[in-house]
């Protein structure tokens, strides 16, 4: 049967060049960075150039990059590392109600340890207001974090007003942007964002999953979160997994230009619009002017579960919210005080490079058997 | 020129299985376990299966076994995530003193938030004494941690005296061992040697670097060091390396025989030794009894650096103590108390199983040349 992956915001297929890198990388050139002999030089140049291409890609400095195990790794180190370093300073942490899970549920550590966490919800369409969020920013905030695309609606959120707001008033601040979903799709510039620390992750651009990278803008302070060896600048110590990040070097190498990929992407998203308009009673979640890679909908009386398992008996692969929350309710939906059977039969689809046309309507003439075949027997 | 690569504790080339494993994940197996489709469901099944596999080698149940980004975080895990789940029940924490450096510097952080931390150390060839060790741990003792096998010597430790030393003084201590070293080279079983943490990683048996593992004994409890998604039974949450597992999982497989590797590397380090005793001045600081895929030495006069550059020079690659320590001097082999000029001078050499007769005599023809050469160039 024809597979229709349209799951590439949970993960994405790696792309040749990256696959190929790691092969190399595994077979080839082996050693470890932090030998002094050739094999471990020659390890170090391909590491150096790894990062040389993220912080191009990134418009910031190599030496601002520290490479972890992932986004819930460079997210876990923004929240708790930042939190830490200036604990002094205050105690507030400010953060979107409808982050991805490692936030949350690092914040939520936070709370239990006894800093004060605020979580700012958003519209109807998962749209955060930047009024709303500045405002809960005080000078004793010392941590702040949003993501540029939200995982499961695609809204782009307003992640300059955290700049914005902690300049205001005056607060001793980190920014945190949670970039992995937008890294590869729209511009991401830490610098222009006002961000002291942004993450991003390899295995949603088509490189490898177990890689990230977590931004931190220089002068910027962290308390590590692993203790070991010297490798990225101590921050993150351990042998570098050096043919995932020379595989994550070798996927941003490969990503379309953005424009190209927009256009792509919003091609797919129009024709799937339009086909979801045939279609009775399906309401969407995602706003407007959001991300066209993502496209949240809900079918209306048909459970999630039950729309995915027929979905993928042809072939059609998509999610119920966040991959990382399987089973769940999507904290993100209920912040958006979508009602249950709206929640409850939410679909996400998200678009890669490598989807086409044919993907879409495959797509849509499953969800159209599926309205038959499962309202049909709901009906019975 | 032919290369001879005899750096294998710092890392190895990644065996073809291994390799081949990872490339059918990243391109055709790409779901992520998390997924509800099919996609996930496949890749599911390859974590589960590597998790079986690597159970199956330590002769424990699966669900006993956490994947990690490596060993260091496996290492953190243990130490830190131990410490902070019994710190209601001690404050005392006794380690190897020439423990590998993730360790090091964990105990140097327990000790910074006001853990007692007793280091316990070595003979002349970097051996514990086990009634030593044992005599350190008290009533109040949380935590235990010991390498099965040394890193840079070779020196197998006598980690069963932890499990007895707890027992005899009832202490409520979790005990650590880092297997790294003596994984898939001696016999590792957390049940025998009493363990309730137990560390391994990939990339020093012929798997891939970027993945390695915490068993947890059934029923222990330990805090997280990440916060997220329920990966890993919440132990380790972020979408699993699953490339990585499952090249883990193939290079475990692909594993020779415990007795055939003994006999293998046995067979080049008795050939290394006698080109070494022909040798002026050079004195040995593995053991006797250590595990034969190590040999520590120095070359009087010669320090390891310029040693390592000539013999880089002649295609052969080898290391001063461990890759994790690199330009410092070694604190194992000062934990051993040997003298300065036999400190700066060390080289260690590390075999793997795809090492050849011709690879240790390419070195000693290189060692040759490298006494003569630069012990005469110290002269003029």
């Amino acid at each position: 049967m024809r597979e229709a992956y349209l799951d590439n915001s949970a993960t994405t297929p790696v792309c040749r060049q990256a696959a190929d890198k790691v092969m190399e990388m595994m077979l080839e050139n082996y050693g470890n960075p932090s030998s002094l002999h050739t094999k471990g030089i020659e390890a170090q140049r391909e590491l150096d150039r790894a990062r040389s291409v993220l912080a191009g890609a990134l418009k910031c400095r190599a030496d601002e990059l520290t490479f972890t195990s992932g986004a819930t790794e460079a997210n876990n180190l923004a929240l708790l590392g930042g939190a830490y370093a200036r604990r002094r300073r205050g105690n507030r942490v400010v953060i979107s109600a409808v982050a991805h899970s490692s936030v949350m549920a690092a914040a939520a550590q936070l709370e239990k340890e006894g800093f004060e966490v605020v979580r700012i919800g958003t519209d109807a369409y998962g749209r955060i207001d930047p009024a709303e969020f500045a405002a809960a920013i005080t000078p004793k905030t010392i941590l702040t974090s949003m993501e540029l695309v939200n995982n499961e609606t695609g809204a782009i959120q307003p992640v300059s007003c955290m700049a914005r707001a902690v300049k205001k008033v005056n607060a001793p601040a980190l920014i945190h942007v949670d970039a992995v979903q937008a890294f590869g799709k729209i511009v991401v510039s830490p610098q222009k964002l006002g961000a002291h620390l942004l993450s991003v992750s390899a295995h949603k651009i088509r490189g490898p999953k177990g890689v990230g990278a977590l931004y931190v803008q220089h002068g910027t302070h962290l308390l590590p979160r692993l203790y070991g060896g010297e490798q990225e600048r101590k921050l993150r110590p351990g042998t570098e997994a050096l043919p995932l990040i020379a595989g994550f070097g070798a996927a941003v190498q490969a990503l379309l230009a953005l424009s190209e990929g927009t256009a792509h992407a919003t091609a797919l998203r129009t024709l799937l619009l339009e086909k979801l308009g045939t279609m009775a009673g399906i309401t969407i979640n995602s706003p407007d002017d959001g991300l066209p890679y993502i496209l949240n909908f809900s079918v209306p009386g048909i459970r999630s579960e039950t729309m995915l398992h027929h979905l993928a008996q042809h072939g059609v692969y998509v999610s119920s919210g966040s991959a990382c929350a399987r089973g769940h309710k999507s904290h993100v939906l209920e912040a958006m005080k979508l009602d249950n059977d709206r929640i409850d039969s939410a679909i996400r689809v998200s678009f890669g490079h490598q989807n086409t046309e044919e993907d879409v309507l495959q797509l849509a003439n499953a969800l159209q058997t599926g309205l038959d075949t499962l309202t049909r027997r709901r009906e019975r």
